[in-house]
């Protein structure tokens, strides 16, 4: 099936069946999807977290604004971000770039200098806020790779960060979690928005050409 | 080819051939994977704007910061997003879907409500950074989408929104720009990156599993 067709065929699914799980294969055909995600100068600035513990999940639970899909799906991603940028984390990111390439260090120094004299000058909360945009690349990605692979899933900002930070102990890796992403094997019948049509704005209201 | 080799496959390609043209049928299904990107709450806060006409590219390329890119590309894709959540917007989104799906208008009122009292009580700063995420999702499912076809692309946070806003005129839609996309015919010689090795943090460093 096309991009297109897999984009189609997926939704965000209501209701998942919790006797079934879904394969570690399949798991991390979707992180590499979420890995392999363009960012913002190539920094990465974010980690995946894949739950698939029960009690960590049952702790997770309580922040959930659909505590249901939290509890019933089979792995629970969570998208976490840099809680900002540092001069240490761009250059551990250009120092292994330019030894996988087998380039001297420092060769992109002119451009990291850049980088960081526009990031490390930043208010914290305009800092992360351009470091989170970068995790729905990668969530877009991780949700595509899963309708490749048939498999359920439900992109999820209803949340508390404060409950998911905490249970993870985010701070401790200097992250802050962003998005989730519920992976399971969907239950049809409860799930209320499996038969209902499909709905986008037409393409004659969303796009603008010149 | 799968997602993943089309991730791979993929690059922010540095230099275009402004003799080559991707032709509209690849331009369309790209605008389509956009337009299907699933976003918070299903309210698509944003609209897509497809440039191909030079002169005004021409008008773009002051505020780039690859001013050969936008010029010789064959085609720059806007995502623009709504400059706030407004009540308006909102019932307009919820009131197609309920029509496309032969249910009664304000099916989903009590949902919608909850949606007004937050966005409509945000500070316009906050509002905005949440819409702006979105269009990072529907950015990534382009990309991909792009890379299926094989046609090349540039992902760009890199330019004046100011001299993008005012050159489209994007106050009069109520939007402002988030990100570009340059999507063209890569002129290989000249692309200093597409020989040189594609580099992803490691797995065990970018996945954390409970």
């Amino acid at each position: 099936m096309s991009l297109l067709e897999d984009l189609n065929w997926r939704h965000a699914v209501k209701a998942y069946n919790p006797e079934k799980k879904v394969s570690q294969e399949n798991i991390d055909k979707i992180v590499e999807a979420a890995r392999l995600a363009p960012t913002s100068s190539g920094l990465q600035p974010f980690k995946v977290l894949v739950v698939s513990n029960q009690d960590l999940k049952e702790k997770l639970v309580k922040g959930a604004l659909n505590p249901e899909c939290m509890r019933d799906c089979s792995h629970v991603i969570v998208f976490a971000a840099w809680n900002r940028y540092t001069e240490e984390r761009i250059d551990k990111v250009y120092n292994f770039t330019t030894d996988e390439r087998g380039l001297p260090r420092g060769r992109f120094s002119s451009y990291t200098d850049k980088l960081k004299a526009l990031y490390l000058n930043q208010p914290a909360e305009e800092n992360f806020a351009h470091i989170a945009r970068q995790t729905y690349i990668a969530l877009g990605l991780a949700l595509a790779q899963a309708a490749e692979l048939k498999v359920d899933t439900t992109p999820a900002e209803g949340f508390s960060n404060a409950v998911v930070d905490e249970v993870l102990e985010l701070d401790k890796l200097g992250l802050k979690s962003v998005s989730l992403m519920y992976v399971g094997v969907a239950d049809n019948e409860n799930d209320w928005i499996a038969h209902m049509k499909k709905v986008r704005i037409p393409t004659n209201e969303f796009l603008v050409e010149y």
